[in-house]
């Protein structure tokens, strides 16, 4: 299998662990940063490398878009074409497809979804193989099944037709797969807030022989209370000797609640996109505001301590004025920022479990 | 003095030279870029560091008005600020301010000129002393004298009507310097496109005992054989023993030519603003545009052989893309290449006057 998980350590239902892939190992639980169009925004690779990043996302209903997958390929695929050579994941884009639900752009059916390029208003179609066919071409180490992903507030009826086409969705994709051998296929778990259906989905979604799996369908817009108990409930029902994702989480508290439900890897774009709108994470992971007046002679780093390129090098007094003037590299200092205080979160939370002493209650009570 | 120069070649007009400052030596000649906010556009100042920087400009106009002088002295100065601790360079705000002539938003008498903050419509005032306290306050290595820029199209009388002034302000600029120990004051020459005068103007500034000189009024409109004549001319007037700064200009051409005419020193904004627009350098210093349909399918580097970040890792293709889809990435990697390509330039050229091989016919006719 192009991707292995081996278990390192146990506590509770956390779990830290080592993945192996074609572009080398990742110590787990691992935060990934995502790099939508083949770039984390508002950032070099260079930069992104020196966060500590040990995996990086692409999107692939982006870059099946723009430039065309054919093009990546042609460049000797994702690794190369960005010139990141650590492992890259790409998602199937299924979601971005299924995002257009609300604004009734999409138009879904058994063999596939029709959507539009929200750009240039474009129709398109998209069938499991051809999503599959399009990752092959991207070629990151882990590839994700398409999937459908119902919205937060489905009925049991509609989330139970999403899981049921989901299933049959990923035996194609598995059938569809055509680099096995250097790209692992992720299935996806679907079934919303139901919990039947989350037991059914996991059990037919395990019963598959990939190298591994994730949780989809989460924080789409239902309550708080049912992502921490969808999650909770869902995450131990998947294999234990492979690796569990859960799709599109990056709060510390998000982050914090997945691992001790024994998730392993998370992405989200928050990070980047609220750094771009002058947000930053303080020592507690809490969201703070650059352009708030008390930074104005503040000469102390984001984060006291911190070991970013920015919290080295520059003052928050420093950085809210490159804000306020509408320096893009502001945008640059707060990603690099907030990026390593999540990467480094998960590391730490790592050794935490590692040693015995990780204590979630402490991480969210302070 | 807190700037000295030592001519270490010459051949013909041309010189090569070491500029020493409290913050470190400078070999001239030197492409300085342009941080006007206190940071150059798209960029961290590790990755102006990277593209060879020697010394780097900051536009006290800009400062001035946000965040003001007293911040950036409360936080030490200019490169505690940024945490750059090469050199710096401030401009005296004069040229920003005149340029608000051309939109008849700025009136000036002999005590200083009255101007309007343009982002936010409220008006200032500055005098000579008002410009050197704030750039005293800033604490660059060199700062620039107060000085009145005409118009390219200035008749003789509006010329010398100007020169007189900015005589007038350069004495008065060297009483009010407060740090003469550790900034250097240079003067700046005027006289539009007037060969008279700016031999009148170059041996009066030459006459006061200062560390530097700069030929200003240059490139503001008037045509390209003024621009070369004037600074053919001028350049040979000032003292040899101190270093020579032509302002605003940053095009290959522009620098080949100061260079043989004698100048040290010169600065732009061009490379970076072009970048964020999508052009760059070829190896030939030609303006080319990434969005070219002809490098959609081009793996090969910017330009091949460039030593610079983007150059070393991306194709025109990655570039190229990222430009198309709008990515803020793509503005910082031109930029890179931008910089290395005019610093280079200036220290491949360095190279062959020390040799006695520069040839500026050769840099102008391929």
């Amino acid at each position: 299998m192009a991707v292995t998980y081996e278990l390192i350590a146990k506590q509770n239902k956390a779990r830290a662990g080592i993945i192996t892939t074609p572009h080398g190992n990742i110590e787990t639980p691992v935060f990934m940063p995502v790099g939508t169009q083949s770039t984390v925004k508002a950032m070099t690779y260079d930069q992104v490398r020196a966060c500590g990043t040990e995996i990086s996302l692409a999107n692939t209903y982006h870059l099946f878009l723009r430039p065309g997958a054919d093009l990546i390929a042609k460049a000797g695929g994702l690794h190369k074409w960005t010139n990141f050579e650590k492992p890259f994941l790409t998602d199937s884009g299924g979601f971005q497809i299924f995002s257009q639900m609300r604004i009734n752009k999409c138009k879904i059916s058994d063999s596939g979804a029709e959507f539009i390029d929200t750009v240039t208003g474009q129709k398109h179609f998209m069938s499991p193989e051809d999503s599959i066919l399009t990752q092959n071409k991207l070629g990151a180490d882990i590839i994700m099944a398409f999937d459908h992903c119902p919205q937060g507030n489905a009925t049991h009826e509609e989330a139970r037709e999403a899981m049921l086409r989901t299933h049959a969705w990923a035996e194609r994709c598995v059938q569809a797969h055509a680099r096995a051998e250097d790209q692992a296929l992720f299935l996806i778990v679907q079934g919303g807030i139901y919990e039947d259906l989350r037991k059914q989905s996991a059990e037919f979604i395990s019963g598959l022989n990939v190298p591994g799996f994730a949780i989809g369908g989460v924080s789409v817009g239902e309550s708080r209370e049912d992502i921490d108990r969808i999650v909770e409930f869902t995450t131990p029902l998947l294999p234990e000797n492979k690796p569990r994702y859960l799709m599109g989480i990056g709060t510390k508290e998000d982050i914090v609640k997945a691992i001790a439900a024994g998730i392993d890897m998370f992405d989200c774009v928050m990070p980047t996109r609220i750094a771009r709108h002058g947000g930053f994470f303080d020592f507690n992971g809490e969201r703070m505001q650059i352009k708030n007046q008390k930074y104005t002679e503040d000469f102390s780093p984001l984060v006291e301590g911190c070991p970013c390129y920015t919290c080295v090098n520059h003052s928050r007094a420093y950085v809210r004025h490159l804000w306020k003037v509408h320096e893009i590299t502001a945008g640059t200092l707060l990603s690099i920022h907030n990026l390593t205080y999540l990467i480094n979160l998960a590391k730490e939370i790592r050794g935490n479990i590692i040693s015995g002493t990780f204590d979630p209650v402490k991480y969210l009570n302070t």
